[in-house]
């Protein structure tokens, strides 16, 4: 390959940003070469070079420029190879409507459930009730399609890979239950249908790992009362 | 008109969201039907019909289907009128530098911003200080262009029009001054441009109308601190 052409991911192994652009470069079949960036222990001359900005992963690097913001990396592979494995449809208002429910997963939902399980005690009630609500509206619009994309995985599936996937180990490790298959059957069936997707599988981090990094940072619940 | 094409804002007179979207409508000559929804008083039933998730302006309608969120609903303009008065740049790295750039301003700019002229005087020190970082970025990207769109108005300089205007009267009104022309030209020159502009101008909100609304919701600053 073209030196030029080169696709670099710097992420993080149990980020679900990060998983966002590996997820959708290997759906497009696009090869990169991932580069491994522990934002915890130390953020490396490279990673600062290349988001001076935020400092955070995941950040993409194509013929020598630098991306950064998981969802406008997404965008960004999606214009540059638009072909292979289309994410966003091509109606103006279907677009539209998922963009509108990506940005909808990242700002209203994601916190929402993370608090949800490992945010104050007593907070959580409140928490909880807004995590409710917040996957209440994804529930209806998904509706009966197998992914928010329609029949194969789209823009807004990659968006709530955290709740697809990382959600329910978060519940499992933090014994919080949220989305359970009797309140949300039609996420908990998308969940499902997710993970066993052949690409996304490839990329999801070990389940046992992100449980003993989940235990390992909060504990149980009561302990983050400080 | 068809009335299937007939396109209409739910908007507030004083809203830097909802004055994006008419902006963008009038740059790309677009008619469209204006109805004022003040949500400070009481939401109508038609706003919380057609955004019943955030309940909030600005909402688009066309042909019969609504969009909210109002950087979603200027992409979607730009994706249905292309080619008249193009906002986004064709080249995809162009295109994902003007959305990281939008999503700087709406994530860590406008909110900083805001406390650092009303916020609590306890916290006032760190958040001009804050708002300083935010600034410093945008400065910088500007450069010498006209624009952040080059030599027209483009996506980010739509999305950051409550910098070019609505802030310059908040610094007035709280007597609290950050983007001052010695500490940052680039954008006060910028500033002067975007206001300057004669199809912004018939959008932009009678100065004196903002001023008074930001006196009598926030007083002087010291009355913030309850």
């Amino acid at each position: 390959m073209n030196q030029e052409e080169q696709v670099q991911v710097l992420g993080l192994w149990g980020s679900p940003f990060s998983k966002r652009v590996e997820m959708v470069l290997k759906l497009k079949g696009i090869p990169y070469e991932y580069i491994e960036e522990d934002v915890y222990v130390q953020k490396s001359p490279m990673l600062l070079k290349l988001n001076p900005i935020h400092k955070k992963v995941p950040v993409l690097v194509h013929q020598g420029k630098s991306i950064a913001e998981s969802l406008v990396i997404v965008e960004y592979i999606e214009d540059t190879w638009k072909t292979s494995y289309p994410l966003l449809p091509h109606d103006p208002y279907e677009r539209s409507m998922a963009r509108f429910w990506a940005k909808y997963v990242d700002d209203k939902v994601m916190l929402t459930l993370w608090k949800a399980c490992w945010g104050p005690e007593s907070e959580r009630e409140k928490m909880v009730e807004e995590a409710y609500d917040g996957l209440k509206y994804l529930e209806e619009d998904l509706g009966d399609k197998q992914f928010f994309g329609g029949e194969t995985i789209g823009f807004v599936d990659i968006a709530a890979d955290f709740i697809a996937y990382w959600f329910g180990i978060a519940q499992e490790a933090s014994g919080v239950m949220i989305m359970t298959a009797e309140r949300f059957p039609k996420l908990q069936r998308w969940s499902q249908n997710f993970v066993r997707n052949n690409i996304i599988k490839e990329v999801l981090p070990p389940k046992e790992k992100l449980m003993a990094l989940f235990k390992a940072q909060f504990g149980n619940n009561a302990s983050n009362e400080a």
